[in-house]
């Protein structure tokens, strides 16, 4: 869960009983009478980070509660664990296509088991988190999580076909990101704000603050990836270089540096890509120092701040104030400060 | 399709005009705004191959409908689409598993634009099976559909968990194509019953003879990947014996061999796993000679003759006569004697 600044006493003692159901339900959920699958399936549930995508679902739940109880419904715990396994699922996957070793402290599962075990229980993962899904009985739920899903596949394609693209623009950027991390986050908002049947103003700036929220806290990861602490973040750093992902400061550097510059960091890109697959390689560490001495990073900082305060205005604009609202405004801020 | 030894007229006009509405579905649900990703679908419809499971789903409910006028409705050509693209997914994956170069005559997705690619490819196929599913608004369907996807993952890390398992017994071996294959080919029958309201009897009927066709049209599989002809096949073949997968021959092989030849044969094994990644071993070529000389593979095709004999007997218990229950009965015949 996001460290959240202040306390929020009761509704904060609420999220964490929500969290840890969603927690048990997931578990419940993946129990194979294989022990080999459940073996597997251990390994998983020690990815589990922050809880960003069931937190939304929860915490939206509760500001849009129409009697004002601050209340979640079982479709809400559902869906919550739906969207958690979901993301478990691109983790895994994501993971092979990053060639990722660590996460959250531990070994990835590719890394562990091998790439063959990683995409067969990601696979087990998305077809279970349909499964739950397609028990709810709620079509319109359904189809709204597979749409979801859809476009974040399409996000990672994007994503793929730009690899080693040294003139990505920034457009292309956020449509990436929008796409693979942000749609997802919007829709567990928007979803849970529809089973309360919020109203179509509700749902759409509620939709709208988890698409900024997620956005914001894209470019974040993003940031860790490239200035972060290997043991603070839990995982494997520097990968987006590694792999040829352009990111956002890196996309501005390039734009704004002088020929020369520009010349000796492509050249340094170049570099690496032939030796792709090895640790952080000097090249790597060389455009990094350059970035660094730029206003690259603090300008990709200052692009989340902005998403976070439009998400936080909607917010205040459309839902009525509440504890929960009051958490949701804080989350997003700590989109902002966190280190891992 | 699977060639049908004799024609049967109207019927068999009806179902290929109905697949290539399947087609045509598929085609329509995957499209995309990105041209990245329309340009992977288009080598995905290139794996396209004989159809078998959206032939079963339209051929069950011609069989099984009420008013006797072999009819296909709009929600069994969404479900024959749907399990057509699930079986895609899982052929993208089972090419990275395998790392198999080709497939129906052409290169597959991870050969051609590498493995991450093909992750996600699958991935996209999967999202959007689920979402058309969802769109038909029939809960029990969709939670049928998952069920299966949940048990076809299983059966996928069943047979991974017991890779270089020269132990493996013949229950587990079915066991393991029981859920990888045939889980799907009951459901494809089981849920097209279902859409027509067929009786109980009549359901658990289709179920059985989709689940036995299924496992038979898996132990053929398994031999022409021993003893057939790649370029009839059209897919790399001898991958089994590469990847440390046993199937019914070898197991019955070395349970009946003497204990010299089951040594040598051991031994020959564990080389070839030393040469993993290279061109079929010489070891590979040694185990498969000494294996046609026994009753190994005769034995297998035997015991998916006696599965089919099963499933036939099931049809004519269970459902009126009429040309499609006729098809069906064929198309159990063709799963004996194809070569591709």
């Amino acid at each position: 869960m996001l460290v959240l600044a202040k306390s929020q006493g009761v509704i904060q003692e609420r999220l964490t009983g929500e969290l840890a159901e969603v927690e048990a339900r997931f578990a419940g959920e993946l129990a194979s009478d294989l022990s080999c699958v459940n073996e597997l399936v251990t390994h998983v549930e020690r990815y589990r980070g922050k809880m960003l995508r069931p937190t939304l679902v929860l915490l939206t739940a509760m500001a849009t509660d129409p009697a004002g109880r601050l209340s979640v419904t079982d479709p809400h715990r559902v869906v919550a664990t739906v969207f958690e396994m979901v993301h478990m699922a691109t983790l895994v996957h994501d993971d092979i296509l990053d060639e990722a070793e660590m996460r959250r402290r531990g070994a990835t599962i590719n890394h562990l088991a091998g790439n063959e075990a990683a995409v067969m229980l990601g696979d087990y993962l998305i077809s279970h988190a349909y499964h739950l899904c397609s028990g709810l009985a709620r079509p319109t739920v359904s189809t709204a999580i597979a749409d979801a899903t859809n476009t974040v596949c399409e996000g990672e394609l994007l994503q793929l076909a730009n690899r080693n693209n040294w003139a990505l623009d920034e457009a292309t950027y956020f449509e990436i990101i929008r796409r693979k991390t942000a749609s997802l986050c919007g829709t567990c908002c928007r979803v849970a704000a529809a089973l309360h049947e919020a109203s179509p103003d509700a749902e759409r700036a509620l939709h709208d603050y988890g698409e900024k929220l997620g956005i914001a806290f894209q470019i974040v990861d993003d940031l860790l990836d490239l200035t972060g602490d290997e043991q603070a973040v839990g995982k494997t750093l520097g990968r987006d270089l590694e792999k040829g992902k352009l990111t956002l400061p890196l996309i501005r550097f390039l734009t704004e540096a002088e020929p020369a510059a520009r010349r000796e960091a492509l050249a340094l890109l170049a570099d690496r890509g032939e030796e792709e697959g090895a640790a952080p390689t000097a090249g790597g560490g060389l455009i990094r120092d350059r970035l660094l001495a730029t206003d690259a990073v603090e300008t990709a900082r200052r692009r989340a701040g902005e998403l976070i305060d439009e998400a936080k205005a909607g917010l205040l604009t459309h839902l009525p104030d509440s504890p929960a609202r009051s958490l949701m405004l804080e989350m997003a801020d700590a989109v902002l400060t966190r280190r891992f």
